[in-house]
């Protein structure tokens, strides 16, 4: 099956369109919404936000996606993954098992998600409270060549859930052709 | 669908049978193998083995089988899960979501673990070099009412599997006619 990845700066709306992509796609088939915030708190809250804790965050979410896909679910992942090389690793790990995974860029400029701020994140980053925060000290590398990107400061969610959804299906149709 | 957890000392027999178990299940239906050797190197590293780290353990792992489970898995644990609460807490967890729990007792006496030491962890505990080995200074809560025991002493691997079988069709039919 496939692993569709929501990666995007703090505030972006990943978790959001994460859920709605979730509740929608579960009326069809087997999902699993994967959470970055959950999965720190629930099973590596060891890990924490160096470079090396990071790539060390997004292998295992990488690892947890690859098990539920290989059975035949959709996973939905909502996690920041800031680094190319850790991303491309993940599409690496799919590929390699025949499997699926369509990278979401959830693009909003870093000047909307410091106004929306859900988790007060970007106040904490400012009052010098928190460092290392990603779009507010810590680097984001845009992805070069997202299967899709979303603009969740001009589209609705609904608009962003079906543009996702329609690079799904291409997706998956496109890879289950390479294998006929 | 269900987890079938096998616990029990270390070189009691718990990965062999479960790979076996895996191998014979997955010509049937989607199984995975979670080992506890595997999860704790590559996925939770950072957990020792003091009473607080080994419940932790036995949590995240409990909490990854239901994560399988709940999307029509067989999920087979080879993880030794000292403690008959974190045990209990598995099953329960099970439960809540309506998914069947098969303990299973992978019995052989502490003497004839430590003369296989399929890991040499016997020797390295008598010679000092290692501490709070289960069986060799730590606690095993032997199960008081697993759903099935194995003694691998006395039966070869193939009996064993099969009486673990047995006791799976057994509770998956249990379980169903409860739902009714």
């Amino acid at each position: 099956m496939t692993t569709i990845w929501l990666t995007g700066l703090p505030s972006s709306g990943k978790t959001t369109l994460a859920r709605e992509l979730t509740a929608r796609q579960s009326a069809r088939r087997a999902v699993e919404h994967l959470d970055g915030d959950v999965l720190r708190r629930e099973m590596f809250p060891e890990l924490g936000f160096s470079r090396d804790d990071r790539m060390e965050n997004i292998r295992r979410i990488g690892n947890l996606a690859v098990l539920l896909a290989r059975h035949g679910v959709l996973v939905v992942v909502s996690v920041i993954a800031p680094y190319r090389r850790a991303r491309d690793a993940v599409r690496a790990a799919h590929r390699a098992r025949g499997l699926s995974f369509v990278e979401v860029h959830v693009h909003a400029s870093q000047a909307v998600c410091a106004a929306r701020d859900v988790k007060g994140l970007y106040a904490r980053a400012t009052s010098g409270a928190l460092s290392g925060l990603t779009g507010a000290g810590d680097v984001y590398e845009v992805p070069n060549a997202p299967d899709v990107q979303v603009r969740t400061a001009e589209q609705g969610v609904e608009e962003c859930v079906l543009t996702i959804e329609r690079a799904l299906a291409a997706t998956e149709r496109r890879d289950k052709e390479a294998l006929v």
